[in-house]
């Protein structure tokens, strides 16, 4: 966990793919959302811990959208990357695709942003390399990150104007 | 799932509570945050369920925020409730506070939002019945969760105007 | 863990709240007994652990009983506390009902009494705090508890006379 | 599941034998409590579904006792038969062992006593073959099981005569 | 699940990746074989599933190598490919590493072949698509499947004619 | 862990037995194999532990055939021992059958040999105890087992000197 040099966002790409039991299940029968859930902050947890050399903690989830049910017997395939970096943390984009393995059928059912924090033994937040961006994909994201971020750091301040308590003052990088 | 009259916020108010165990352990030892968010979404879930009288399936996690790490041995308690209504979708706001059994500790661990769509036996989307509100504490939650819902409208626009791409339409309720 | 002193009932009482999935059912697509001893279990051992002020292991099930079977979705609360103590053990008493979160409607599925042995580091037995019984129903239940300790301690004698055997001694508090 | 004719003890003995898993610790790094009650009732029951030639519920736990914990890696023996029967009820006994593969030594970690109904497809009660007793010790298992059955039954008259109330019928066989 | 043309060796191609959780370790703190064997055959399983265009079912492991232990922590990643196919009956090779997620280090770990059969909706053998060979490597793997389909039959002629039983007479596609 | 004299194949006799719940299903609702394939693994080692006084380590399976699925209720009986040894290595046997606990049939599901090496507190190779066969069946056993060792390492050469790679050396006991 020595500091590291500029890294590039192919460098913290990682993709699980992993075959839906009937032990994950809900009640209605279909994939239970906490599967998912679970899976997709594995997924970008590491991409956290490829890009920074280290542990790597979720600060949060900042956006995630179901956007169909994923089925027992499919195979569930989660691509993760981090999308942009702050001093010590880390936002990682997953895309979750739920492939049937009969047919070859392969539906989006999944996307989610999360936000990281790169920590030492201690525990103590950690400083990250830099992200060399390659592609005009990786720029975009980079900018829709720094959108999430800006909205989140905004969101923030007008509830807690509006509320004039300020309970939360993680994510300082 | 007949047609109900405008219901309460506390009518649908949950508390799920659950003793941390080995299994649910990450591999640093830590409660595995997948496992917060599946408790976080089945609380949620249930709020859903007993506002709206019916099934109701996760569409997105709008916020989730990992204040501290939850222990093994701790006893999880997840509050959740609704704070907003669409035609059929819902917002409900989660808690989540871990009490250590011997000392009686408790510490505030994980907060949420997340968006709901009633369905009905088809799965398609149904209505849902009004929120009374009754408390000053129970407006303000309202307002935020109508800032969220119109924070990620926004959010999406901006993305997708400087996307050109248009592929989610969720939630249109 | 420091020694402790007296204690009311209410200040052990714990509630456990928890949605039954796929997971814990039995073959006939029930809840599996198993799951809901478990439970019992954890509840009764939280409310000894409350009471006493560090760890206490399961001696015994007094007596457990099934009343009605407990379906997959509902959601299964538990409500623990200790109903007596001896010098270092405790009886717990937990009530368990099932809610169906669609309905509203609520059953009791299950009653049970288990006896606790409250230990220190090194696994002897520790003396827990006196009881301070506050109201008509915590003094019917010590009373049903002691009926329940006697009976145990005459059944034992009747079986050990039987036999001749003596095989156990534990809890002697 | 025809009607049957008289069944001797040894009809219906069972043994259960599994190695204890890391997923099967508690908090404190032994065998779950939980894990050993789920072993016992799935032995009892299968003991009295072997006996009366169909399902089996659990009626309740008359008497559990812990005798001493049960450590990851050990593999442990759960011997179950049927002590006496009713018209509809069956007695189930269970003695668990555990045994350390490497040195080979043997603990006796728990007994217990489980009360069963016979049930046909509908769920309704119905009749078990008598049982035929074979040896010394299956008689003196049978009148143990008759104590405790009287015990029980004076334990809730003494319990309800006290209360008043009258919320248990079970077991009426 | 109708009649399929020929197809190649990369159509049936499967890539498995998971990260190995506390819940997966043995007693000793690695890896469970019993995790990866089940992985094995769930990767094995899906490329059957993919050459033959429905339901198959696992007959037997002709060979499964354990070179190394895995560590909880590490993401596995499992290959499968299908390298022979008979009338009714598929060979599946299955190529296991183990990947450190912080320092990037790859270890291969485990080898596995499998024998599938192709069922239909009734489970009765049905026929599977020829296999188009395109490379040497997949030339190669043919061979080997077929030495070692030609051992199993001749070792399963050795060891009936030794023992003048004959017990098995599985796979005969 | 210290030298021990040698021992008879009953010596190292282990029998598994347990009761197929919901969560060991496959997709098919059937037992899934690797479920069948972790108990076999678990079973054989636990004969090699009590052959060799110590841990043991799986090395391979040879041959592991599936003749007949199993359901979820019925009751798995998993009969292991070792059949033959060198000098740091163990193969075991295991034979799998599968019982109805209601109509009381049983079928055999499975058979396999896996291979073992015994390890020391460091995981170094140790030198196993000398096999003592006492009827014909075990001594028609070990003749078994030497053929499929043969008949391993002549594949194993056929393959390398078809491959001219030699990428595996285990075993060398």
């Amino acid at each position: 966990m020595s500091e590291r040099g500029p890294r590039s966002v192919s460098d913290s790409k990682v993709t699980l793919t992993q075959m839906m039991e009937v032990t994950d299940a809900n009640v209605a029968g279909n994939v239970h959302g906490g599967v998912i859930m679970r899976l997709v902050d594995t997924a970008a947890a590491l991409a956290a811990i490829k890009h920074s050399g280290g542990v790597a903690l979720t600060v949060g989830i900042d956006e995630m959208t179901f956007l169909e049910p994923v089925h027992i017997g499919e195979v569930v395939v989660l691509r993760a990357c981090v999308n942009d970096v702050g001093r010590t943390s880390m936002e990682c984009g997953v895309r979750v695709e739920a492939e049937d393995p009969i047919t070859g059928a392969v539906r989006h059912v999944n996307s989610a942003y999360l936000v990281f924090v790169a920590v030492d033994e201690e525990g103590r937040p950690r400083s990250v390399p830099p992200l060399v961006l390659e592609s005009e994909g990786e720029r975009r994201r980079q900018r829709e990150a720094k959108l999430r971020r800006e909205r989140r750091i905004a969101h923030r301040e007008a509830i807690d104007s509006a509320r004039g308590a300020k309970e939360r003052q993680l994510e300082g990088s």
